[in-house]
């Protein structure tokens, strides 16, 4: 089971890094870095690179794409239209076709969220729209074979959901334990449905610079 | 403020990349990822490799101290005599010392461990006691300034406990939401408190073996 995680200048780490550390996991999969170029990424904070060890010709046909989000370069990896190609074929053929965060916004851009419920980062939610899909406020949105998550962090619970559908709950629940996933947030803010009106304009305020 | 992320070869992404991700957010912090030699480290999948922008002697007085865990590549950085005298000397004067997962092993081996209580993935709790310290089967520990997480995704809630410590509850709110922590795993096994004897045996295998 071939895996691809995209990466490209700007993409947010985690996004990326909580499906990999799950997925990698599953039994007789191969999880493979792609990107258009191969070398290294640098994450939306300029403080960290990853390494794509493949290029999109390198995997035309994964079993399993993950399109992680991030600020102002998945907005550019959005209009790529190496990217975008790269994505409506790999999806033709895929078995899973999933997103983190604003990776709705590039599976949204490459036309295949047309008519279906998706999620993305909340403070991106408005952008979905623009492809046709329509902003669900749930973690993890599953419309046949593609899995939407919310934002940043939720790439793990999507993950612990595919696994589940890919090897069973049992393997799911054994990749769990094995992460120790078993989360303990100090505060209860994570969600616009939960946080004070105070916290959500503070952090749409710090989100929305990185867009600009 | 001065945050270094130490990474190693065999080191675990997620162990890393969780507290990064929430660190990143802090106002006026600039996290380091940093190496015994600076370049690309391999994380313990091999699927994936980090980029070292700093080495140990880049920052020899980080305020925050970062050590991610993993499995064979956590046991010999846990030996490295480099590694451990750049702990020793970057502890004694942090602000805060912090691990994940396997990373108390590390910690541990540099000595400062001894006589405290700490947590560790749950896999290799039995190691702890070698260094003098006790596990407790908390998702994060604070003893003073060292904070140690259990295993791998525990990162993230460590770093949010931190990240209120160091700029305050609303701050940590707001870090909270811009990454959307709103954790639903779709299962309830990520603790072996709650994971079926099964599940807990075959993750057990799996894990074990990583480290022989």
């Amino acid at each position: 089971m071939d895996i691809a995680i995209l990466i490209y200048d700007g993409f947010t780490a985690l996004d990326a890094v909580g499906p990999y550390e799950v997925l990698s996991c599953l039994p007789n999969a191969k999880v493979h870095f792609v990107s258009k170029e191969p070398g290294l990424k640098r994450t939306h904070t300029k403080a960290l690179s990853l390494s794509a060890d493949y290029t999109l010709t390198d995997l035309p046909n994964p079993d399993i794409l993950v399109i992680p989000g991030g600020t102002r370069g998945t907005m550019a990896a959005a209009k790529d239209e190496t990217i975008l190609d790269w994505i409506k074929k790999a999806h033709a053929t895929s078995k899973w076709t999933t997103s983190v965060c604003t990776g709705a916004l590039i599976l949204g851009a490459a036309g295949i969220l047309r008519g279906l419920k998706a999620t993305t980062h909340w403070c991106a939610k408005d952008y979905l729209s623009q492809f046709g899909a329509e902003y669900t406020n749930d973690r993890v949105v599953q419309q046949g074979k593609i899995i939407t998550a919310a934002g940043v962090s939720s790439g793990i619970d999507m993950a612990l959901h595919l696994a589940g559908e890919i090897a069973g709950k049992e393997m799911a629940q054994v990749i769990q334990l094995i992460i120790e996933y078993d989360p303990k947030p100090p505060f209860d803010s994570g969600s616009i449905l939960k946080a004070d009106e105070s916290i959500i304009e503070l952090a749409e305020n710090a989100v929305k610079r990185e867009f600009e």
